[in-house]
């Protein structure tokens, strides 16, 4: 198990976290995702490593950016 | 056809504009709703008046106040 922590920006609200943790969760081998709404946190959990690429790709589709 | 603004508190960004105005418009009678996020200001457009009341409770079903 891999545990990654990234960082989010532009998420203001309840329905932000809920949008990143929703794109976020459907990367391959991703098993748990915690976000925290203060600080931009984003602590994925996965089977095997993920590539920044995918985590990026993931976050832009949910309409934010990592820091 | 009567046209109705109030101010919405708590609203922070395009999701929260959409959870309210999906709820106002579930309101009966109401033909269009529009939110500007950056004021909180909602306009309403209904075939008939609405009670504060009904627009309240619609609001705080979306998670908001109104000021």
């Amino acid at each position: 198990m891999s545990t990654q922590t990234f960082t989010v920006t532009g998420m203001t609200c309840g329905h932000c976290v809920a949008s990143v943790t929703e794109e976020v969760s459907e990367l391959e081998g991703v098993q748990n995702v915690d976000v925290d709404l203060a600080t931009g946190s984003v602590t994925i959990e996965s089977t095997t490593p993920l590539e920044d690429d995918a985590v990026r790709a993931a976050v832009e589709e949910a309409g934010y950016q990592l820091a």
